[in-house]
C-alpha cells in the first residue's frame, strides 16, 4: 500500500508527531504515567482500590462538527465529548489516547490541534499518553481513561420508581451555535465568555458533579445525543418511565425548549436520585457552581420510556442526534 | 448537525449496535469486566500488582488495507494490529474498545465485522468492552488494554551495545499478499492455511513470545511499519547502532529480502537481549513454536541508526510504511 509519494514525505510524519508532542507540553505527563507517548504502548499505574473506567468517542468533520473548523477547537471538543462519559460514571479523569486522521496535516495545523487537546487535558486533569496519526478523511477518535473507588461507578441502570430525575446546567445552548455562520471560524482564544459558541466548542464535562453524585445518585448518563434520546436510554436500562413537562427544562438563555429537549452537544448530565438525596444534591450544586434542576419523577412503566408534555398535553419530541 | 434524513434512520443505529453486540457474543465478557458495552463507559478491574498497558491503532480503507475488503477480515486485522503493540510490551491482553466509521453500515456488514472482531478477541484473549459507531469515510480505530506485573513492561529504550538483535517469525509475507489481486475478496474462513493472504489479514501478535521475553529482553518493538523503520526507532530510543546483513533476515518463503527489510504489515517483533539470554531465547522459541532469529549485534553509534548490508556492501533500504 506504500507509494513512492508517501515515502518521499517520510520525514514529515515523525516530525509532525514530534511537533504535536512538543505542543502537548507538560500534558503528556501526569499522575500514574509510567511511560507516555513514544513507545509501542503507554504504561500506567491505576491507584490501588480503584477500578478503571474507559470510554471512546469519534467526531467526524462535516457530521459532528463543521468542516473546516479551527484545529484547536476540534482538539478541545473531541477531548470534552469523551470526558463527559467519565463524568457520567462519576470517574476521575486520568489518561487520554488521541487518534487523528486528516487529509492534509501541516505542522501549523498539528500544533494548533495539539494546543486544543492540551488545553482540554489541563482543564479536565487528563494526561495525553499516546495516540495515532494517519492520513485520510478527517476523523478524531479519543479514548479516555479514569478511575472510581471499587464498585462506586454510576451506571444507567440503577433508577427506581419514585426517584427524582435531574439535569445539570442548561440545555439547548450548543444548538443555538449551529445557527451561527461563523461557528467554523471560531478559535479557542475567542471563547472565554459564555456564549452558544463556547457551549458548542468548549463544553464543560460535569466532572465535579459526577464525582459528588457517586454518593447521591442511583443512575446517570451524559447528554451527548440530546435529552430525549439519552434519558430514554437511562429509562430503558433501569426499566422505568417518566413524564417530562417541557416547561421544567432549564433552557439556555434565548434557546428553544424543544431544542433543549431534543438537541445534542450540550454534554450535561441527566441522573436520578432517591428523594432523600435532595438536600445533598442542593449542596452539591452550591459547591460546584453548577445548576441542578429536577425535571420529573420516575415511575413504573411498560415499556420503559420518556413521555413528553407541553402545558400538560402529550407531545412528540424528535429524537436527538443519530449517527446513522 | 442533525438532518431530517438522519432522524428518519433513527431506529437503525441502536439496532445495528445491538446486532454487533449479539455477534460479539461471549467476547463482550472476560476477566476483570465489571461493566462492558452498553453504558457511558466500561468499568474494569486491573489485577493487583499490575500496570495497565494501552495502545491505539487506526486502519483506513484504501490506505492500510484494500477498499472493499470483507468486513470480517477488516475486523480481525484491526484487532491484531493493535494487539501486536501489547505483545511488544510483554503485556497480557485484556480489553478492547472498537471505533468503527463507515459510509454505509448494513446489518449484514456490521455482523460480519463483529464476527471478525470476535474471532480475534477469542484468539488473543481480549474482551470487547465498548466502542463507537459513526457514519463517514471508512476508518477503524482499536484501542487495546493489557497488563504487566509492575515495572516489567518492555520498552524500546533498554538496548545496550553488545546486546543481540533478534526478530520473530518471518518477514515479507504480508507484502507478497499485496501483489495478489484477490486480496480484497478474501474472507476469514478461507485463511486457515499459512499463506501470504493469511499473513496479511490474520497476523499473529507474538503474545506468548512477548510475555516470555519480559525476563530475557532489554528492548522490543513490533514490526508494523517494517523492520528498517521500526528497528531504527528502537536504535534511536536506546542510543545504539547496528549493522544488518540482508542475508541474515528470516524471509517468508518466496519473499524478497528487500521486502523483508522494508515492508510492513508482518506484526512480528524485533527485540534485543544480552548475550547471556541466548539459551533462554532458544527455549522460548521451542516452547512457543515461533522462530526467533538473531540478525545483528548492537554497537555504539552516533547517530543511533541501522546500517544495511548486502553481501558485506552497504546498501540503502527504503523505509517502511509511512502514514504521510
Amino acid at each position: 500500500m506504500t507509494s513512492l509519494a508517501e515515502n518521499e514525505r517520510e520525514s514529515d510524519e515523525f516530525d509532525l508527531i514530534d511537533a504535536m508532542i512538543a505542543a502537548l507540553d507538560d500534558t503528556t505527563q501526569g499522575a500514574g504515567v509510567v511511560a507516555g507517548p513514544g513507545d509501542d504502548a503507554a504504561v500506567l499505574d491505576l491507584p490501588p482500590g480503584h477500578q478503571l473506567v474507559v470510554s471512546t468517542d469519534t467526531l467526524i468533520a462535516g457530521r459532528h462538527y463543521p468542516a473546516g473548523a479551527a484545529a484547536d477547537v476540534i482538539g478541545y471538543r473531541s477531548m470534552a465529548a469523551a470526558t463527559s462519559d467519565l463524568a457520567a460514571m462519576g470517574a476521575t479523569p486520568a489518561w487520554a489516547m488521541v487518534s487523528l486522521t486528516v487529509a492534509r496535516l501541516t505542522a501549523a495545523w498539528a500544533q494548533r490541534y495539539a494546543q486544543g487537546v492540551a488545553a482540554a487535558a489541563r482543564a479536565f486533569g487528563l494526561a495525553v499518553v499516546g495516540g495515532n496519526v494517519a492520513r485520510g478523511s478527517e476523523n478524531v477518535t479519543v479514548t479516555v481513561h479514569g478511575h472510581v473507588p471499587t464498585a462506586r461507578a454510576m451506571l444507567r441502570s440503577g433508577a427506581k420508581p419514585g426517584h427524582v430525575v435531574y439535569v445539570t446546567g442548561t440545555l439547548g445552548g450548543a444548538r443555538l451555535a449551529l445557527q451561527d455562520n461563523g461557528l467554523s471560524r471560531c478559535s479557542l482564544a475567542e471563547l472565554d465568555a459564555d456564549s452558544p459558541r463556547r457551549r458548542y466548542w468548549k463544553p464543560e464535562p460535569r466532572l465535579a458533579v459526577g464525582i459528588g453524585l457517586r454518593a447521591l445518585a442511583s443512575a446517570a448518563i451524559d447528554l451527548s445525543d440530546g435529552l430525549s434520546s439519552d434519558l430514554e436510554h437511562l429509562c430503558r436500562a433501569s426499566g422505568i418511565a417518566c413524564d417530562v413537562e417541557l416547561a421544567r427544562l432549564p433552557v439556555y438563555p434565548g434557546g428553544d425548549p424543544m431544542d433543549a429537549a431534543a438537541a445534542g452537544d450540550d454534554y450535561e448530565l441527566a441522573f436520578t436520585a432517591p428523594p432523600d438525596s435532595e438536600h445533598g444534591i442542593r449542596a452539591l450544586a452550591r459547591e460546584t457552581g453548577v445548576a441542578i434542576t429536577p425535571i420529573a419523577t420516575a415511575r413504573t412503566g411498560r415499556p420503559a420510556a420518556v413521555h413528553w408534555f407541553r402545558d400538560g398535553l402529550a407531545i412528540d419530541v424528535s429524537p436527538g442526534y443519530r449517527h446513522f
